[in-house]
């Protein structure tokens, strides 16, 4: 019986055999004119501009390995800086990956790992173009995602004003859930629970829905990482405008209000203050004509902060530091 | 007495309290469209391809708390990525960072290596546009560069020919030199022995030598960071080519020479694989004139691998997984 010594480790190849072993396994989409390989990639940037944003991962913090694995982690890493390109009404064009992991990480996980950043990034036409790997006692994630604006204007948080409106695309309190799920270590024993415990592990930005809202108009636009309420702070404060929404004009999706009849919990508070689902959330002119990806949830007035319903929140959502 | 209660920590200012510290100190260069503050930075990049390079540096790996102050870190961060962008043959617009901080860390040090970084992308003209910071029981930086070609072609390790000649730009020797100084705690009591160990603290890459080497015809080009030897290797390899060099032909800095012999080393094997003093090495062919800037230390021959002066170098550096 061999059981530790059949789990082939990052350790066994080495890190140049690594670098082969990863990069085989990542197709360069077109906007990549110099993949991985030399000092450093060169992507398309048509536009003459680029977009930028960056995000470190860490176990433990960021992630477990015991409740998601090397794919859902990788598509999650992808996600939450691809969606960040997104929020800016840019198309995403690549990432670049600097990934600190254990030596005796199995190679199955690094492969898996590998594969959720390639297929997220397919998932809108970029990919993994270059990186750089070292070893760490725990898996320690920095991706950087770069975008195209195509000519557009980019979507700053700071364009909001008295008049407009506030809608969402995408999920809001999945992620929240499942988490509180995976807490409880709750049976997910109906396909809705199990999406919510799957939306946990791996978000499903609306990609597409950053440039549409930038084409639209939009005035601003964020991705929700810490949560709405939190995260349309920063646009009132940017803007020096106040953010009212109206909790009845939330569409809770069955797999949150399922998961909270489980545990007891109220759904609304993880659509306004759950973090991680990447949704997105952008302010448009009154006479803006919106398709059905965006939900109007809230409206724009003079002021300061964010109320729901006319009553004060405290904003809740996440400061890594208290 | 207060010792302990007196230093400020990250922890006191919360999360939105650093980002403002940090966005506080850095000036933002003309390359930046859009600095901080948004789901993404904007950077100007009129040459319409993005040159982009990462890197993660982990405290205890990369760097000591004890040997290196904050500062220190900051530009050692910033210059190793900095240097992978002139490698290309590109002046770098900008970089973005991925923080990972205890929350008992002084806000001094925080301040320290924000200016280290900002200190540093101003030697070349760029600046920090952005960033990601989060809670993590020791310092993990990820750095993340982009560059601009200004119109030049990519430099890239697979250009090499026979018949070539192979030529270094900075210094060689320095970091190893310093680090083998601390190692041994031995002390620095000359100014030369000082500038070694200020050479493992801080490198100096000679950036605007990467442009230059693309306007003179360089054919292939890397920056020195695993080690002289080991970097030509990758150079050999993607190539397709041997690489010789002329052991006579390094010059050998004073403070190399003065540390290998307070320590009874050989100052040419850390020229040849000391690595992180980011010198760049490049290959030209033969009819191009050299500024003094670039040392010619050997040429491309037929074959394989990296010798030195004919004799075969069992190839060493840094293997992070060995």
């Amino acid at each position: 019986m061999c059981v530790r010594r059949c789990v082939i480790t990052v350790g066994d190849l080495g890190e140049f055999g690594v670098v082969t072993r990863i990069t085989g396994r990542l197709p360069q989409g077109a906007a990549v004119m110099l993949g991985p390989g030399d000092d450093a990639a060169m992507i398309s940037a048509p536009d003459g501009r680029v977009v930028v944003s960056t995000d470190l991962l860490l176990e433990g913090r960021h992630f477990r390995r015991d409740w998601s694995g090397g794919y859902d982690v990788g598509r999650k890493a992808a996600a939450q800086n691809l969606a960040d390109i997104a929020a800016m009404g840019a198309v995403p064009t690549s990432i670049v990956v600097g990934l600190g992991i254990p030596a005796d990480l199995s190679l199955e996980w690094l492969d898996a790992l590998t594969d959720g950043f390639g297929d997220e990034c397919a998932v809108v036409g970029a990919s993994v173009a270059g990186g750089d790997i070292t070893r760490c006692d725990r898996v320690v994630i920095g991706v950087t995602a770069l975008g195209d604006l195509g000519g557009r204007a980019p979507v700053t948080r700071s364009g909001a004003r008295a008049g407009q409106v506030v809608a969402v695309a995408g999920r809001l309190g999945y992620s929240a859930a499942g988490w509180a799920l995976l807490e409880a270590d709750a049976p997910a024993d109906s396909p809705a629970l199990l999406e919510a415990v799957a939306g946990h592990r791996r978000p499903c930005p609306p990609y597409a829905m950053g440039p549409q809202a930038a084409e639209l108009g939009a005035s601003a636009m964020l991705d929700v990482s810490d949560g709405l309420l939190q995260d349309l702070g920063h646009v009132a404060r940017a803007s020096g405008v106040r953010v009212e929404l109206d909790p009845q004009a939330f569409t809770i999706g069955e797999p949150v209000a399922l998961a909270a009849k489980e545990l007891g919990a109220d759904p609304l508070e993880w659509v306004l203050t759950g973090g991680e689902d990447h949704a997105l959330a952008a302010v448009f002119p009154p006479e803006v004509r919106l398709p059905a990806s965006w939900q109007v949830v809230g409206r724009v007035v003079e002021g300061e902060g964010v109320a729901v319903f006319g009553r004060e929140i405290r904003r809740r959502g996440w400061d890594h530091f208290r």
